[in-house]
């Protein structure tokens, strides 16, 4: 029997079906650093243990970002091999700071499928959940990718759409357990700009840009132990569609993440994904840019010391922000990412 | 007296030379880290603690290439920084499993010499050992490289060819201690194949290319501290045999045993290296491919948890392995390692 | 208001001014692994834990540089984000080793302020200071940059043009607290060449080259959370005086630092810089090669097991050093950089 795996391919899906992802994986501080030398990450709860504890942390948290990564990436062997493209996701929430030195595993619950009416490919809905070892939920996320059929006779399953919300609600954000942001020290973080200084439609440029290097994108890929062969197989990829290596999509996330903290320095966590999509694909020698739009604020009940921005960023290829450039104009060409999600950001004194 | 050194030549070997190899090294996690982003390395035991605690050891041992490379980069500028071709390697036994946080150190001794016909190189031989700072061993090895002479004219040594094993016999491999596969979890580890589904003859395609960048490869050969030039100097190799930076032998190694997790996931062990041989040079921008053959199977007397595989691992370049290429076929010129060794898999329950 | 930043420009400095820079940093081993495997870094006592004990300190330390490149980053956003050049460096010292682990802070006073004669630019001169999580003081160094005026209307300042010494005096050198060389071990560090083995006037080929890949030098300088745009955004760069992107100056001293280490391995710890010149612009592809002349020696009253030389190393752009090229000769153009700066070596038994 063929002991290596092609992947699953469409009709391998059943709704309902649990999956159990290989591979655990304990994320250190080497991994942190790493992801910061990628990115260039310099929000400063994650940057300095010293600031972490300031806040009532036991020690510097693991971005975000870098264990949305390393769950997406346990999950792309079962899921994903097979994608023609990655859809969408929805309903993504942080349930727990994660610390460096701990062990994480992921699951999957296939929730919907849909076979395309070319008889070639469908669409696999899946919740995807990450976990500590002591096995709590750490983050937990909604996408749907587009995969292949093995057999283009097999028959198509019943047709089961989930419902995901347009966003998360403010209210189901979770606040890290024991943060207090009262000590929050803005000139060590980088910006006078607090929760009350951000409005509604508020738009920001964040000015920078950053070139993709092959050996980068590889290099951040694999050390989320992502298999997918589109962003390493430059020979394979030369007789592609797309003609040459993509970049993972989740790079750019994390680029733009990056590049947002000019403007948005005091938002150290982000709380939920709303949904995103990978407007235009990406490859090595790109000049990645971003800018952000504030689309909504909550203030949570009993708390004085932190808010939620509900944020909007906008990534594009070769093209600098100041104009804000948006999918659905003339610029959309040259969007990569559009990404809705909610950060924590600290209030100032009331 | 010149302070810089340009590395021992031919006639600077004497047959029982005992070296001490500079420079000490704490492997720490970050240089786990590292190693795994850029290989992709998903083998479980390495990848989480908590699996790694699941089967009775105290954390996550460092791969067993990545403490090879470490001790292998410690010899290299005084056995190989004048070395035409790396010849071949023999006997490798990993001795005892390498803890991160530990420091290494490296001797060799010179177990072998031939000068070459030409007069103007010779084959050294020489027997490679690494130990903990407890000073256990933790591996051994035996390479030959063929050395520039300093002095054509330099009387030629007594001819000593060492004896070495065509493989180490499986009786020979050594189980880390405290390992017990009884709670082996094949589903977390990526593959349902174990000892038993593994037959004589059998032949697996580990299918996914990578494709190797400048920079990577560098990366690499330095967090080993291997200071040979070719890898590095991008100026001088325009003048040499090959006009460009050769990749670091080991490095090929290394992603052939990333690619090869897709067939043989649960052999996240290897005991020894039997031979091994670097067929052509490889270059930034060569896409690397893989298979594999099953051509031994031992099992432990007293053991029904584990089992050892000796492999062949064939990796070519820019030649998918659906095939099977292998060395002395036409497609020779496309084949760049041909590896022999043995790896440790858990037996399903009897 | 704009919440991102364009920095500040030559008006916005005041004399005197305090500048507490974000943001925070713990340096783990895990940034050391990763410097290390961009430099080739083999320094025995920053590579081993077991041989930093030898001699006296807790563990190993962070390299002098990297610990450099960490507070210079921090700088950049506020001092030198509209830096046309970087003019000079001077009193540079290491005041303390800094440990893995602990989390670092730097701020910086303006000392100095000339407009030029353009009214387009002006020079700023700060000292900057990096401190540990107890406020202890690890490094501080003066450096002067000359920086864009954002208003060409804007009046000039004062003139103030700080004294910095030529050197900083073999007396005011540190030497490590608990450090004691008298059991250091020559051969295992690499080198048989101690303190009185090297003389004044004395020139050191370093021999090797490496060639820059622009996915390098791009994760040092995140590494080093340095947000200097020349260094990252490819596209602008086109349209600059270069044409492309520029190497952050810091990542080719510790280019020809990790060369140095072959003619001066037992150099372990940099104990100042003395003062530093860019003298040519940098970028992918360049091969450095390096070379270093020792310009005085120190001898520490009562100690016998350390002295200090005073070193000169001369960086260059693909042109091997054996004939040892230097500023304001023909070789210029081909220079890259020129550091001098004391280190601390073992003295041999007396």
């Amino acid at each position: 029997m063929a002991k290596s795996s092609t992947g699953n391919f469409f009709e391998d899906f059943r709704l309902g079906q649990e999956i159990v992802h290989a591979v655990p994986r304990t994320v250190t501080t080497g991994d942190v650093s790493l992801y910061s030398a990628l990115y260039g990450m310099r929000f400063a709860v994650q940057s300095s243990g010293a600031f972490a504890q300031s806040l009532g942390l036991r020690r510097a948290p693991i971005d975000n970002l870098l264990l949305f990564h390393v769950i997406f990436g346990k999950t792309v062997p079962d899921i994903s091999l097979n994608a023609v493209a990655n859809l969408g996701y929805a309903e993504c929430r942080f349930l727990e700071q994660a610390w460096p030195g701990d062990s994480f595993t992921a699951r999957s619950t296939v929730i919907g499928l849909r076979e395309n009416a070319n008889g070639k490919t469908g669409i696999v809905y899946v919740r995807s959940t990450g976990y500590d070892s002591s096995g709590k939920p750490v983050l937990t996320f909604v996408r749907w990718v587009m995969v292949n059929k093995r057999d283009q006779s097999a028959p198509a399953p019943e047709v089961v759409i989930p419902q995901t919300a347009a966003a998360v609600s403010g209210s189901d954000l979770v606040i890290p357990e024991g943060l207090d942001f009262s000590a929050y020290d803005p000139a060590l973080a980088g910006s006078p700009f607090l929760f009350d200084d951000y409005q509604v439609g508020e738009k920001i440029d964040h000015i920078d840009g950053m070139t993709i290097e092959e050996a980068e994108h590889q290099i951040a890929t694999r050390l989320y132990q992502n298999t997918a062969k589109g962003h390493f197989d430059g020979l394979a990829q030369k007789s592609s569609r797309f003609g040459r290596r993509i970049v993972y999509g989740g790079h750019v996330i994390s680029l733009a993440r990056g590049l947002s903290f000019n403007g948005l320095a005091n938002a150290p966590f982000i709380a939920a994904i709303n949904g995103g999509r990978h407007v235009n694909p990406v490859a090595g020698g790109d000049t990645v840019y971003a800018w952000s739009e504030i689309i909504d604020r909550h203030a949570f009940e009993h708390r004085t010391d932190v808010g939620a921005l509900r944020v909007r960023t906008i990534a594009t290829r070769d093209l600098p922000c100041a104009a804000h450039p948006a999918p659905g104009s003339d610029a959309e060409p040259s969007v990569l990412l559009d990404l809705d999600y909610w950060v924590l950001v600290p209030r100032g004194a009331g």
